[in-house]
């Protein structure tokens, strides 16, 4: 029995300015069926705000408390450690570390600074890292589909080439962190086992899912989407549709009445 | 019973632009005792010529069929599988593979890029990558001393990034590719078993100069050496030396007359 659902946002509800067909109508259709949902998103580039704008642009309403992500969970554990950031993350999520200045030691935070990622700031993050700073990283995905349409590098690379020199680990803030996905569905009063995750990335998205002990794992044919996605990580997808509103029907299907 | 000694550059016969003490002299000595000598360097921000001009200005007289870079091997390389290269290499270093224009697929090439490492050349590489591509690495080093006296980043972290996005894994030319040291060896009429590697890098100077089946390999505690590379990585060195002039001592000593 399906209880809660976890939906990724890019390549999944929207790509770009625009939904995916049928996407907008999909989440109402769950919201009508009464299931509680989670916006659970590893775009490290757009700060909250500008998120839930664009969602509200697209006609899907949600709450503040319904979007998970990676910066927020980042923020928390700076706070619950008194750490001061350390920042290599796109410009313009800096402003959501604002205020944790007065640590009593360093983490470095790196996010997809897109752009930002130049060899200097690298090599100065490097250097903290060999200092002894901890290393957070806000999402590991290998990557995401660009503007332009074709897959281009994501945190996750960047978060490699630090590990790889360094031989430090990072703690990982968002997908496919298991307390990601757990802290998700806090407050919902829903085992793990009886919720869903609908994402476009079989490896930080769905392996990552069902890793943490969700029951079921959708992968949709959309937004980052390639052919084989579905065989290449372990665990594999509990199912593969064709988009949100496929995977609505399955997830329907199977919701607790 | 050692006939033949690899020597790595930087960091073992010099520091920036000054010999590390008594490693001018040590070289002589090895000259002298008649053992054949190759200079093995994974430096590949700098062009053969100017290495050479470096060697020459300390007083160490290096023949060009004596230096093996990277860049040189991955020129062969190329060459014979007919690839035009896509660079993402130091621009300095650019030159040595000028005239491969006119190859019938093409091959990504990183060396350690410097400051020319920023996110869309990164993303550009990755992007023929994923395209079919051949992907060269020169060199895998996690890090090198660099002209402040700390850490920095070398080739192989953003090397890892890309390896870690794209699902690739690259043709290694320079250390640790067992083929850059037999190649080393290549005309000198010496079994790996009877050669000797010297290097300041435990993982890819000596753990992998004796995965080549190298007879033996010195680790010297100049250059990037820190305390504990001795037992980081696997071999560990056939003993630590202090520096290149403790190591000629130790090799002199198990010469073939």
């Amino acid at each position: 029995m399906i209880r809660a659902v976890l939906l990724d946002l890019l390549g999944v509800v929207y790509d770009g300015d625009t939904q995916i067909a049928g996407a907008v109508a999909a989440v109402e259709h769950l919201r009508k069926a009464g299931l509680p949902l989670r916006f659970v998103s590893n775009t490290t580039r757009s700060p909250r705000d500008r998120i839930l704008a664009q969602l509200a642009a697209l006609g899907v309403r949600v709450k503040d408390e319904e979007l998970l992500t990676p910066a927020r969970a980042a923020v928390e554990w700076l706070r619950r450690h008194g750490r001061q950031p350390h920042l290599l993350v796109h410009p313009d999520l800096k402003a959501e570390f604002s205020g944790l200045d007065g640590g009593n030691g360093r983490a470095v935070v790196v996010g997809d600074a897109g752009d930002a990622f130049d060899h200097a700031s690298l090599n100065r993050v490097f250097r903290e890292l060999v200092a002894g700073a901890d290393f957070l990283a806000l999402a590991t995905n290998r990557t995401f589909k660009d503007a332009d349409g074709l897959l281009s590098l994501d945190a996750g690379a960047f978060v490699a080439a630090l590990e790889f020199a360094s031989g430090r680990s990072p703690v990982v803030l968002g997908k496919p962190s298991p307390d990601f996905f757990l802290s998700a569905l806090a407050g919902l009063n829903c085992p793990a086992a009886d919720a869903v995750m609908v994402g476009d990335d079989a490896e930080s998205d769905v392996a990552g899912a069902l890793r943490a002990g969700l029951g079921a794992a959708l992968l949709v044919r959309t937004g980052k989407y390639r052919p084989g996605d579905e065989t290449r990580f372990d665990p594999a997808p509990t199912a593969l549709v064709d988009d949100l509103a496929a995977a609505t029907d399955w997830i329907l299907s199977r919701a607790a009445a």
